[in-house]
Formats: C-alpha cells, sequence, structure tokens
C-alpha cells in the first residue's frame, strides 16, 4: 500500500475508533505531509469537516503556490463540497481509496483537469461498506440524503 | 433591501470590523434565520471558514429534510467550495449580493436545479470592490489564486 494512502486509511480507522465516520485524508506536498484529518461530524457535531475539509483546515493558511503542488490521499470518493474545495485551491492530483460505497464529482474534477486516481482497495471498500450497513441514517446525513 | 440579505451585509461588515474580509451568509428555513456567519480566514486562520461554509458550521447538524428547504442568502457569488457545499446540502434557493468582483459557479448550481437570484446590490459591489483593491493578495489566497 502506498505510505501516503496508508496514513489517510490510519485516520480513517482512527475516525471509526472516535465512534465518527471512517473517512481520512492526507495531503502531500513534494512527497512529505504537509496535513492529514479526518471525518468529525460526531467528534465535533460539524457539518462541514469531512475528511477532505479537516486535512485542508489543519494544513492552515499555505504560501499561495503550496496547494497548486499537493496531491490528496482520501479514503472515499470526494462529495461535492471537498470536491469544490479541491478546485478552489486548484489541488492537481487526487488519489482515491474506492469510489463502489459513494461516488462523489469525480467527472467534474476531471472536466476540470485535476489527475484523479481510483485504488478501488478491498480493506476501504470493506470497512466503508461496513460503517454504511450499519449507519445507514448517520451515513446519509453526512452525503446529505434524506433516510428512507 | 431584503431583511435576510441585510443581515447577511451586517455579517460581512462585522468581518470587516474584525480586520477580516468582508462576506457574509444567512441560512434561512421557513422564514427564521437558522445560523449566519462570515468569512473567517484571517480571524481564525481558516481556509474552510468562507462565510456559506462558517454559516452551515455554524447551523450545526440538522433534522435531514431542513437543508433542503432553505434559502441562503450571501454577499458575493459563492466559490466552488461554497457552491459544492449547497450541492452537497441541496439547498434549493440562493441569493447572491453580487457577482460584479468575483463571479463562482452560479451556472454549475443553475445545472443543478438550484434556484439563484443576484441582486447586484450597490452597496455590497462598493464594499467588496474597495476590500480587493486594497488587499489584493490576501483576496488573492481567499480564491486559491497566485497573485501576481
Amino acid at each position: 500500500m502506498n505510505k501516503f494512502f496508508k496514513v489517510a486509511m490510519n485516520e480513517a480507522l482512527e475516525g471509526l475508533n472516535e465512534g465518527g465516520i471512517p473517512i481520512g485524508s492526507v495531503l502531500v506536498h513534494k512527497d512529505k505531509i504537509i496535513s492529514q484529518g479526518h471525518n468529525r461530524r460526531i467528534q465535533k457535531g460539524s457539518v462541514i469537516l469531512h475528511a477532505e475539509m479537516d486535512a485542508l483546515e489543519n494544513a492552515s493558511r499555505q504560501h499561495e503556490h503550496v496547494f497548486h503542488e499537493c496531491t490528496l490521499y482520501t479514503t472515499l470518493s470526494p462529495c461535492s463540497m471537498c470536491s469544490g474545495a479541491i478546485l478552489l485551491y486548484k489541488i492537481p492530483r487526487v488519489v482515491i481509496g474506492e469510489n463502489k460505497n459513494f461516488k462523489g464529482e469525480e467527472e467534474l474534477l476531471i472536466s476540470r483537469g485535476v489527475d484523479v486516481k481510483v485504488l478501488q482497495n478491498p480493506e476501504c471498500i470493506e470497512m466503508m461498506s461496513k460503517f454504511i450497513k450499519n449507519n445507514k441514517k448517520l451515513w446519509d446525513e453526512d452525503i446529505g440524503q434524506i433516510s428512507l
């Protein structure tokens, strides 16, 4: 497993251990991690701290060119909010753990020139699939759906 | 001036008084304000707390249908991150103060069925125009641009 993706996976597992939604992200600049984060909906009662947003927020303000040279590793396909943040900061490369459980705005990202790679990592797919099955209402909330 | 838009303007002015970027937002559900916020880049060193995101975060977790029934008032055209958040939470209506100083992802919002209204409010245009003129580097940072 790619070493940066492994850190994203560990972030997801940390979220799970905290009783949260297991999605993790890592922001890498020139082969060095500048920040990492995980979904904090449960932990902070937050509606904006998806994993990718948490990693960005932990990166804090950067010299203007830094985000333009980063790769974002994230365990799940980024939703419209997180994809929008990727576009805002012109992050050029996104490595996604899987999109079997949720497919976000990959096509929008690609259409705007972002290099998108999907790993379809089996461990990642299983972790998320199990979580969604056991937490359907919470998951629907996280992706803005009404639970039926 | 619409009473909700006025609250968004006051949020923008509060941000300005704090030494921040003057953009404000208000989230209205069934004719009642459920949250409001303003850009906190300077105040909190935040890269994700644009005004719209701050208002959403201040709304906190809601019953799943609430965001689907809201109107978001915001003083400036929403960037890709904030537009992505609007799409994630299926906010159906957005009232924008102006898009002369910055035009965000209005077309994407409209293409996804969001009702977008732009007021082109002269007070709002002047406030933002003056701010950008005097704070070009900071403004470029807020919209992910490299200052020349």
